[in-house]
């Protein structure tokens, strides 16, 4: 398949006393070594240069219109467009920072989803401190998702690695709360969601998904829980009915050993830190937060804010390397698939 | 220092139907290029026979009368101690192989109780198939630690592979009841056995401890789950107060990456599949199943009877070569400290 170029990808700063900037600067003066698509920032031109010395990089910088103008600039100087500003204060989170990184990311939806920019990438945000100044939203995820006009519970948080993509289905809630959240249809739902992505953005021709149990040895046949059987089972033969080619539920520290992996395209998670821990474990410095069912693409580092080293040029890039080579794949997957189709 | 050489070492056959059998005969076959310490088999003569055939071994073996003897002949044979012995079904799983299986166990356990055997490795059991012959303990560290007199709560499995040494801290419960399972006691109680652990029998001269929380994000504080400030932390701060080196708690997924993982000797995990998503997929063909806190040194490969592959030359030997190895360096290691204490 010949594969249509996309345009440039937005990119949105993140909080400006995170790592965000600095990792934007040192992707973009990798864009050769690493073959990256070309990309804007937006918003925070002083910034992104004051924070790309503190890593040893001389980053020209050029505020461009739109765009189009950014990928005719990004050869020579990272493109940024609009001029919200604020001084760089790394490790040191404020009110203005949180201003600054709302403002960023509501351009670079706004982009994408006017289909200006080919793909969204968004940096690491502090999410009390986007609370503080409106942000009525969970994560960026329900954000996207609101932007796009589709449901939060329909936009499919999947994280993937060199070695591991996985979706955890349920997040950030107490541990104690999880069996109760976990229904069929939620399996169901989201496991079609995640079959059509990676087919549409991974090329993934034939999507081949593992389901992990939520009990130790997946409840053993009922001995220790029985969600298992009353839940997961239903959702997997409801699903393979359909057509799609999944199984499980697999005892879960079964499912992420290096010859289990090497059968399913996706572990579907029943929570956090099932899918988390092994990500981390295996590839915590590429680990992508992609977005799955949107009408856009959308993808961030796998990583916080880390104001505790911001601007000490410790930070490692490679997640947002991933993130912004995963976003180029995907689109240009899309936009392949469109002039093909 | 200088370590004393302990005594051969005693091993149960594990299930004769399951990959048991062919791993002894696979180790004893690579006791010279893999270092290993003498080691005598607990009955199963001839299935150790048949069992090393399918794997390409011709394997002398002599039936010795007691540990000494099978010192002396280890070199040129594997020894094997007792004559109770059984047709080889691999895959097969029987009554009578059961008996043999408990048998087995029991007479090793007895010889490394009594002395005569410096530590006992265990083969893998179907703890349902023992059941059904009067075993009535959940699993072989529960039988072990009564054979010593040690109440099973004081007997704490931990899973040692050469990237992570994990203890969980709830084992064979469904997830739904671990929340209410933890408390203080529990991990302070633990947490001394397996700093006391390290030392002794793992040369750690002084252990550092981490904990991880039980809700994702380590419930950041008190968001989704309060279990880390209620139970974790107060147990953590007692701990200290005693001088022992231990830290947490830490959002799970964040203490399994490289970086994390070199800062701690031993994690301490509130769930089974905590313990064992990390260390499956970080070292599964060479995770070693650990009981700290007994009066013998016990080791067991960390993986089960796999009926499915038995017979079949495709079981990976290399979790009951590190156990086998593991057991010898914790006995040297006790032996050394008799010596010089």
């Amino acid at each position: 398949m010949t594969r249509a170029r996309p345009g440039p990808l937005a990119i949105s700063l993140g909080d400006p006393a995170g790592i965000g900037p600095e990792l934007i600067a040192e992707a973009w003066a990798r864009r050769e070594s690493e073959g990256l698509p070309s990309f804007a920032a937006l918003g925070g031109a002083e910034i992104l240069q004051a924070a790309a010395r503190t890593r040893g990089i001389d980053l020209p910088l050029k505020v461009v219109a739109n765009l189009l103008a950014a990928s005719e600039v990004f050869a020579d100087a990272l493109p940024v467009i609009g001029t919200d500003d604020g001084p760089w204060s790394p490790g040191a989170p404020s009110r203005e920072g949180a201003e600054l990184a709302l403002g960023s990311l509501a351009a670079a939806t706004r982009l994408t989803v006017e289909r200006e920019a080919a793909a969204l990438v968004t940096g690491p945000i502090a999410k009390a401190r986007l609370a503080e100044v409106g942000f009525d939203h969970p994560g960026q995820t329900e954000y996207v998702a609101a932007a796009c006009g589709i449901p939060p519970a329909d936009a499919v948080m999947m994280l993937a690695g060199p070695r591991l993509r996985a979706v955890p289905l349920t997040v950030h809630v107490a541990l104690a709360e999880v069996p109760a959240l976990l229904t069929s249809d939620l399996i169901a739902r989201r496991a079609r969601i995640v079959a059509a992505a990676l087919k549409r953005d991974f090329g993934v021709s034939r999507p081949r998904l593992a389901v992990a149990g939520l009990n130790p040895h997946a409840g053993e046949g009922g001995k220790f829980g029985d969600e298992e059987q009353r839940v997961i089972a239903p959702a997997v033969s409801m699903l393979r009915d359909e057509g799609i080619d999944i199984v499980g539920p697999f005892p879960p520290d079964a499912m992420f050993t290096a010859r289990a992996r090497a059968r399913y395209d996706a572990a579907l998670c029943m929570y956090h830190d099932q899918a988390l821990i092994p990500l981390k474990a295996l590839d915590f410095d590429e680990g992508v937060n992609v977005t799955l069912g949107l009408p856009i693409v959308r993808t961030s580092p796998d990583h916080g804010t880390a104001f505790d080293i911001a601007g000490k040029g410790l930070a490692d890039p490679g997640a947002m390397i991933a993130a912004i080579r995963m976003a180029g794949d995907c689109a240009a997957r899309r936009a392949g698939d469109r002039a093909s189709g």
